[in-house]
């Protein structure tokens, strides 16, 4: 039955530092307070959700190869490595898990080289713009994308 | 009190041939039970939201300016003319109304004159690849928005 | 039996005025003129046609849409909005009736933001530079494809 | 006599709301003023002048099709058109109908986007960034213009 | 009398296994079939045309050169020199016979490397797309083209 | 009062040659005559304007430089330093003085180099393709802009 | 003697995965096995090679580093790095070791991002497409070298 | 049994100055005693290769057409054509024959211009930078590939 | 009093083999020997420094987030993440801490891909191309620009 | 002895308003206070400099050219010259007198044309973004590389 | 003694046809009279040239090829390969005989992809836009760069 | 007669410099010795010829425009200008004196900002890389395109 959908949430470089730094841009939240936001919604969506963050982009490869066998979809808000990781791209083609990506600042708003995604084309799909809603956005639509197969 | 939001939902060209054509690329589901699970939606969220569709990229751009008034947000999908239009980009960045983008497929795994929208950086957020989930999301995260302000 | 092939021939936008402003690139023939070859041709072939012309992009859109069931092809000289409407294109991919792209002069020799075409990718095949010529070969093109199925 | 010079005033998308969104970009007259200032400017140069606004590119086409024989110049400001639409250009090509475009803001000031006109190789001259000013410098322009030919 | 026309048809490199490899992409017909259909479509409309095929380019630089004095067109489908041959280009230019280059599959479908033609801008017109009826449509171009000077 | 406004008109490299040579393209007013109607225009606008020309970037720099405290404004044709200095863009955006760029020729009908002005983004706007005229409506755009401040 | 020579064989990031995942792109033969290969023809050519994998692009610097005084050469896959490090690059360049560049996979066929490579000028050679066999062949390359410096 | 495949070897323009000019680009070795060296080693390999070089593209298009029906597999160096040959990498596509892509320099560390090669999509794999060493391991690896076919 | 300044210098992928590897670009002295260089040079200026190397852009992430609440300004030369890591750009805006970035090397005398530096718009300024005396400048300028806060 | 050592000070257009406008992006030190911070700096550091301004590029170019003889290092800050005079680039190749490159503002800040410089490839270094302290550091750079050969 | 000095006169594709065709572009004189022209010229300069025309790139190699040993110079024009053949370039370079490269038309004032030489870094100078006069001169280049060795 | 014709020689910025400075690159010929020899080849060819030389680019500009009614043609290096001077194309192109432009190195093989020319689109035709011969070359093609006249 359905608790059985287990999620993993990944969050990119410098989220450690949400809700500490450049609210203007990124809003007030912490990553606690995100990640209880997540945790919530998904028992009100009967699923679990675990969670993990790190600068690294080989950790973040690591996580993603490791989610294998234990999750069922992975929400990622790739961050900095959105715009220039090929190996995280390669680590989610490679375990082909289904895949959210998320965003909280519209980044079609901020600087060229922030528009394009080597992640996007390996994901389901990409929400952007929401601040942490963004987060609670996508997991949402990663439960719907997983009880519809 | 919160009943009194209205939120205007905009379909681009080609849409009204939803679940008609093309179901590998756009979904089984018609325009009219997508709008159906919008309106129920909405009721749930305690909003009312309208509908309009059109081809016509100047219909399009006269509906936006008259959204002024009676609408508290856009949900739009501008389908081609996403890549296209400057002139519905003037109009939602001229009423000034909170607008999200929703785009049915992922348009990052398109071809590459999808890859860049008009509209986003005139846009709330962007939510692209989920289908019809994609409105259905995206009408969360406009009354989320207007709720936070 | 044959008889049966209904094609509708699409003139987009400003073809209304051909033959009566600069000949030197379009000839002079006027549109009538066209059409009336067109359909002399037609019965030699045994097929009918019908014809629509609009300057407006989405008018041209939903004539490519209602094509739909009524048509067994379209020939169609989008004019300016080869170059810049996405909306065209998946109106005819949407429809998925077969169609061939037809310009009077030869886009190549001209400025090159018109060697360019949203259409050729979705239509079987392009004929330019043949002034109305063009037309009589593009609906022979498609007559012969349709009877080859 | 002079009096017989008549000019197409032909306003582009989203300038109906002139003076109603926007100030700090657009200025603070409305489209009715800046008509009215026309007209008296077009008074005292002892030519008369006619008023067109549409969102739709194509009815924008069409008027531009039907100045011929009524009207012996065009002042166009084509706003959003400017930077997409070849047929708005094929138009002004075809009728040759000398036209001046003008735009309210500084284009050269504004998205990249905005740099380039599709329009201005088929007008004699562009004037922009003068507010309602462009349009009345314009008429100015193409009155002048009517008269040395 | 029109018998004295006489057109040459050129085949560039690689045509010359057509209809024996990749017949997904270029159909069944062999260029003996080919040139076949032809010579019968030349009685048809009163000239006469021969054939040549060559896989290096220098020689159907020769092959347009020595066009002159007895053939009053050509026909080319310059194949993969299509793309990069200046020197074809050059000689047809040089020549000055009317050309009509025809190819068998649509290359605006294909990489985008195919999007591009030297020969265009040189020829009267371009044919694309329709397999083997592409040399057809074009013999007719040719013979309408030349009838008509 | 108003007659207090002065303004400098800038002429850049060969504008000395102004009618003289290439009067297709310049036209035939000599830079003297072109001077004299600004004149004649000032006085009946109650204003003085005086005048530079040369053909040397720095000296252009120079005489932007010390209009600051003689004169309210500049009306400025760059010329061929339109497309290359970057220098005399500084100086104009250092004495922050209002300024209009005016060209002679259509710079959108000319080669791709003359479309981009450096001068372009620290104007307040920019008319190009009247002639002489260019400086008239330019010297009235002035004077409106400096009267409505 | 040349049982001295000793080579440091690199994978990086997602190997680890070689042979679980997507075995129609990267083949069937898992990381160990082709160590094991690798191992046995080291024999054969009477050279020794260790072996490292990580999915972190600066320990990949490190090992590079590290290798100076131990080895006399390295055979590095640099699977995703290969496109987006410059500090592996710059550490291949900095201890100078002889270096080869392998891929399992024809990068040439794969999207335009992987056709560039970050390595490739710091690198002796490059072989890409044979599946493991690439490493087989770098390794049988990298040791002639060494022998014929 | 294996001694039934046969390889034809092909070398590019200029490569029979190979050893005779340059040797500081391409080594010492003349062509003669490289195609001395791949006899012997298909001898060990038990297979049979035969040796083909030209300066013509088109006659490389020949030799590429003709080895059907008698060859297995290609191992070619395209040489300068690698960069500017649409014409062979047709040819390869069409016989559908396995062929091995090799250079003897690094043609990364070259100009921009050698960095592309028309010929590597169309290949199994692609050695380059070891002199003569790179034909010997593209040798082993056509023939491994065939055999493991 | 000022003796309160401290400055986190961070060392870059590479810079650990400083002195030992490659002297023709980066000159002979070690890190150590630079570090002490600035500890002197920081005694001199009343203020304290101390140093992080690491090859890994995550870890260079997670430093410079610990800078803050220690540290008031950064000193960072980071080598070859300059061209690469929008994350050590994330992290040193997030922070918000007064940043200067040192190159050894004039980076633009060097490949093109070493013009561009992602870490250039977030700091204060760039000294590049004074070998060991860029570090030794930038403490300088760091520490005046400290002061004159 | 040491005292021999003299610079050259050259700066570029409009710096002579150093102080006098703009003070938010270049600060409020005028170009004599800045020049008297650097005779003082000189003094101290037993050296001695002479300064030079113009808005003339070629004039800056003589000043380049004369420096020979007199000079043995140059400190410029050629401003708006930076991004668009290879001739001075080529005077200071000409003479090769070390050259030290120095920018009040950050140039990497600012709009993309400022971004790059053809100056630098022909400067030692180049030092931007400090204000008046960039000349400092800049003198500074210039003397220690001229006591160090 | 210098009546040992050879040349070989190269002609590209096309150039059997001077003088016979566009005139306007090509000038008047047959390629037997530019020959007989380049022969005179030879007498007076004491130095012996042949001639060699072929409209194949791999002939003009072979020739290259074989100046060796016999030519101490070539004067090339390379016509159409100018723009596309590296063949032509690796057969200079690999020969290494000095070679001026002539073009009888201004390469600049035509289409952009004549703007391009593949030739001209290999040669020692390039003339262009004199018409026959472009090899006279090129003979004289030719012969007083090999007297001056 | 003849003797009529009489030729200003302009010299760009830096050849002041010329024989004294950098002469691997630009020889060891003095610009008095060269101008030397281009008096004594005038004599020869019965014209006269006169000399300037200037850094500043606007004095070129002068030097053009003065050229008119004294001199019949002119022989211009114009060093680095010709990458970035519209000025000194716009005087040549006013004045219409007949133009050859000469380049002392062949700047195809230095930096890819030298291989375009603002003048030789409307110079007659363009000469480079043969040293001081490049002017004698010159001069000759200028006088006898004078004399074809």
């Amino acid at each position: 039955m359905d608790d059985a959908i287990q999620i993993l949430v990944i969050h990119g470089p410098n989220l450690n530092l949400l809700g500490k730094r450049e609210p203007s841009v990124y809003g007030n939240q912490t990553l606690d307070s995100v990640n209880l936001g997540l945790k919530q919604l998904a028992e009100k969506l009967h699923v679990r959700c675990d969670f993990y963050q790190s600068n690294v982009e080989g950790h973040i490869v690591d996580a993603v190869q490791q989610a294998l066998g234990t999750y069922q979809g992975i929400l990622i808000n790739p961050a900095a490595y959105t715009h220039t990781s090929v190996a995280i791209r390669d680590a989610i083609a490679a375990v082909n898990l289904p895949t959210v990506e998320a965003h909280l600042s519209n980044i079609h708003c901020r600087e060229a080289f922030r528009h394009h995604s080597y992640i996007a084309p390996v994901a389901i799909g990409q929400i952007s713009g929401f601040g942490a809603e963004s987060y609670f956005l996508g997991l949402q639509a990663l439960v719907s994308y997983l009880r519809s197969q």
